[in-house]
């Protein structure tokens, strides 16, 4: 049997922890050493391989599960698709600037930073909770809202927390009318603020040489998929449903982001456009996740000013209509599964539906996944039914249709009556009119329709032009006539169901859940990283780096290679144990060491992290074991069944022990 | 033994190469529907595919072979960063403007496009070649320079021959006087052109809601590696060599782009940066490419207006000092293998050494794979000794070391002659001179110091002043010493070697390579993708999509997806030869049908792409050769070993025959 753990000795530490982050170089301030640019971070080594890992596992459970049709479309845009989508006038937050610095800030966060050091205030002043300085507070000069003890009247705290509970529901002039009634100002400079005005997020540049072309960074790739869905469409042989799936680098000029990996200028998104017939929104596989359990927050307990979950079933969910249909279900599902996959804590996931201010201009329904991290609850995952919004307005613009041809299995007869003019009558008798009488009558419906026809077979009818002539009309030139109409291929925009991941913020709260610290000390952190996304699977760790060591450590190392599992050689000049506590920090599952027993007896042992156990094997028990672990065949209890306890009492032993 | 194939029966045809390309949505132009943007494409799903297999080809062959670390750096990058660099000021090309019509060119590509128009037009008046419409041509308001049949001078014929060699040699005012002096105009519009202007060519934009930060979109991934370099050696243990990757897209605002793929305003990059010991470029592994044979095309060849080619080892051209060192010689080599196993034909890849001029202002010696393709030879690869450059002013700048600094084995003892003053003594009496006094002397080289010493031992010295006054000193004031100093720490700013990949253009050189027809009917288009960069290893065919054949068909896809190969089922409704011709045009390398037989016998036919031989075996037979085949264990001959040739007379194979 495997060791037990104790992960929860020790509270979260944020400041130890991204003390780890940095010293091992998951990311840091992209420009550094010019003083860095907020919003923008460069990933390290770790970094870089986790995020790609998270990534190879997303093309699995979503591309490669579902047949998605995967894109690669470019960053840069040209102003006028942006036009069209709507981005240029409404892709923008509310911003206040300082009355007397000029400084400018998110009038949504200013609003909830003060309000919150309030409610903070007020809960110490009642004795209910201590203000601790956070760690953010301990940094000089760190700017923010801060709380202080002082005890609100209780309809007051009340309706500050209605407030925040709505918070993305206001409009502008809510924020800016909710600043004067509650007397928020800038708190790092305590000046009232201006009234909230709009400020476009998304970066603007030119194209070519002659600054003519004005162009955006993309704010989300979706776009990228629908200006292709005709050719989508055609590569999947005409068939709907379908989706298209791209991975790629996605820009917003945040106001002032302080909020590290979770507000970043720059990120890399993995988006799905799911395109369904909208009078059908069932889907295939939604009896395979009918079952899964999900913690849900709806609209209407967040429009009561609550904040309550409901644990159901995603089945019931729709069933009761909270859900707006199975496609958008299947998805909301499909994205719990992939965040657990990985590492995600269940315990601190939700899903948060939209208000109706709140949703995006193109949206009828919005499931965000929120993660529950250090600073509160996180959107990282958007899940939205677009409707036909994008590919309707895109068609309108361009006059390329964006639509499905369906053949229709029975063809529909339907009958009408229809106008039928002698062109040349028309023409002699009505001359420049003639084109207006057309008009005219082939707008009618068919009440009137039938009206001039009874009319017509009495001798003759009468119409009405816009400006208020009456033109009379004889059955020489007009006729009404019933005609049977059969249509066999039906025509529609399709719908569009999209689920959206902000890779970094998923990334952080990965690490995040990931951290703990050994119970027996405190400063030995620990990120356990499920293997499926660890940055590196195996460490092989030599006693030393000296000759006798180098052919045992090449044939582990190409072994492992060979059966897909990514490890690395640590033969750094330090001992064993630093050795581990470094790669435990790095999230690195598993562990072998090569020593001089190794070397005479061919074997090796293997350690796991987070209970630090280690258990010997042959060279190659040890190699097949840990394969099956990093595939996640088989259990860290299961592998102990195969390999004996190892407790040796060689010097590895000892160092490691300590 | 497997049917031999005839690739070349049929003249390449770039027409129906293109039009191929876009049937199957390799890629597309970006915004198509908007009427597109010049030098923007979006990729398709098999254009995606492809793109992310020679990625992950492009991570094993360097990226873990050699212990790389990975970084993934943000695009957008403030306008300091790159002033520093030098990006600013000198990142730019030249361009002309018609006098008339303001039109924008780009000034090489003007010289180039009229001089290689003329001397096409000699060759077909001297009856050497005849000028064939090119498929671009056909096209309706295709712009650009015509051949018209007009014979040259042999003297100006040979002169445009030397100009052209030397094109990526030329300043800006050289390239003004060539229009001048050659009656160079827009081709166009027949009107002449005026002097050559530098355009830079990075994207612009700002950073921020205050519009005050000035940034660019990276135009390559480089300087991320730099400003990282402190982070990227710790994180290696302060070990050098060692070096640095990362993939990701960067911009650059081409003047006119007009080559498809090959020249694009925005792209995917993968680059490396190796950092080595200036004084020591030898590479470990040399040993392992000093036998690779390269076509080598040197600086001096194309000094003197020439481009022959000669065929080397690469260990005989760093011996020779063609190529500078090992390290740069190394990555030549392994990018040489690299471009080969992808399927870059070897035979129209070529290293070209870059000129005095044309070298990038930080290189000090860059050879280019270049790749011929229907456009001529194109750099598809950079490998540039960047030498100290980028580290050195990042240093100045930020004031931030960007250095290694090594433990020296043996400290370095030096001695020399110190002065040592008595400061209070100094203060007393020389006052405000005491400064000047000071730097005075402790500039002094040791010959000077030792005539100091000297005099001050006979009682006293003087020095002479900057403004030249001349003043006494005594051994109360100041003493010269012989000191020793032991160095045991090697400060050095190490050197860059970095390999640079555009991977759309060796994206599209290698379709053009790997296209051609059948001998029985040329408009059947194949791709030869090799196994290991296809976008899809397998094509599952069955019958039809009828329910019988559904658990088979599951039961092979799931049993390829469980030994890594990438399979898909293609049961549209179509005859089977068709769904193979359109995965010929995909560039699948593998299909399997499933037939009424597999059902009964559990039988399978395997068929090849090239030869579309055909092989009959057992279920699992099949499937582990076709797993065999696809990870390069055996050839297609091999596996005619392990399977009958499948000579069934049912109808799948009439259908598939004709």
């Amino acid at each position: 049997m495997a060791s037990t753990v104790n992960k929860t000795a020790h509270p979260f530490d944020k400041t130890q922890f991204e003390a780890l982050l940095n010293r091992r170089f998951f990311y840091a301030p992209a420009f550094e050493i010019y003083g860095g640019v907020a919003g923008l971070y460069d990933y390290g080594p770790p970094g870089s391989s986790l995020q790609a890992n998270i990534i190879a596992e997303w093309r699995k459970h979503f591309i490669i599960e579902e047949h998605m049709l995967e894109l690669d479309t470019t960053i840069m845009t040209p102003s006028s698709v942006f036009e069209t989508s709507g981005h240029v006038a409404r892709f923008a937050d509310w911003m206040v600037k300082d009355t007397k610095t000029g400084d400018v800030l998110r009038a949504d966060h200013l609003v909830k930073n003060v309000l919150e050091a309030r409610l903070a205030g007020d809960k110490e002043a009642r004795g209910i909770a201590a203000v601790a300085p956070s760690a953010d507070d301990k940094k000089k000069k760190k700017k923010g809202a801060k709380a202080v003890a002082v005890k609100l009247e209780d309809e007051v705290a009340q309706e500050y927390e209605v407030i925040l509970a709505q918070l993305d529901n206001y409009t502008g002039a809510d924020l800016g009318e909710l600043c004067r009634k509650h007397n928020i100002k800038n708190p790092d400079t305590d000046n009232e603020v201006g009234e909230p005005q709009l400020f476009n997020l998304m970066f603007a540049s030119s194209i070519g040489p002659t600054g003519q072309h004005p162009g955006y960074l993309r704010p989300e790739t979706a776009q990228g998929h629908f200006l292709n869905f005709s050719r989508l469409l055609e590569f999947n042989n005409g068939r709907v449903p379908f989706a298209s799936a791209q991975i790629g680098r996605s820009f917003r000029n945040e106001i002032s982001p302080r909020a590290g990996l979770l507000r970043v200028r720059e990120f890399t998104m993995a988006e799905i456009e799911h395109f369904v017939d909208p009078t059908d929104k069932s889907h295939e596989r939604f009896s395979e996740v009918r079952d899964v359990t999900l913690a849900l927050l709806n609209r209407h307990v967040q429009e009561a000013g609550g904040s309550q979950i409901t644990h159901m079933s995603v089945g019931e969910a729709v069933d009761q209509g909270i859900i707006a249909n199975e496609t958008l279900g299947y998805f909301v599902a499909r994205i719990y599964q992939f965040l657990i996959k990985i590492g995600i804590n269940p315990e601190r996931l939700r899903f948060r539906q939209h208000m109706g201010n709140e949703m995006a201009h193109y949206a009828t329904d919005c499931w965000d996944a929120e993660i529950h991290n250090s600073t509160g609850w996180t959107e990282c995952v958007g899940c939205a039914d677009r409707a036909a919004y994008d590919l309707s307005v895109h068609s309108q613009k361009t006059g390329h249709p964006l639509v499905v041809r369906q053949a229709l299995k029975e063809p529909i007869v339907t009958e009408k009556e229809v106008a039928e003019w002698n062109k040349k009558n028309l023409g002699k008798t009505y001359k420049q009119d003639a084109g207006v009488l057309q008009k005219l009558v082939e707008a009618m419906e068919e009440p009137e329709l039938l009206r001039l026809k009874g009319e017509l077979a009495q001798g003759s009818t009468t119409v009405k032009t816009d400006d208020g002539r009456e033109i009379q009309l004889t059955p020489d030139v007009l006729s009404i006539e019933r005609k049977t109409f059969k249509q066999s291929i039906r025509e529609y925009i399709p719908n569009v169901i999209e689920p959206s991941f902000g890779l970094g913020r998923i990334l952080y709260t990965l690490l995040e859940h990931s951290f703990w610290s050994r119970e027996q000390d405190v400063e030995r952190g620990v990120l356990s990283l499920p293997p499926v996304v660890a940055p590196t699977k195996v460490l092989i760790v030599p006693l030393s780096a000296r000759d006798e060591f180098a052919p045992l450590v090449q044939e582990v190392s190409s072994k492992l290679r060979r059966a897909g599992v990514f490890s690395r050689v640590d033969d750094s000049n330090t001992s064993i144990g630093k050795r581990y506590s470094r790669n435990d920090e790095l999230g690195t599952p598993f562990g072998i060491t090569v020593d001089f027993a190794s070397v005479q007896n061919r074997t090796m042992t293997l350690r796991e992290r987070d209970t630090t156990d280690q258990r010997i094997g042959s060279v190659d028990e040890v190699i097949a074991t840990v394969t099956d672990l990093v595939f996640g065949n088989i259990t860290w209890d299961e592998a102990c069944v195969r390999l004996p306890k190892y407790d040796g009492v060689q010097a590895v032993e000892y160092i490691f022990i300590s």
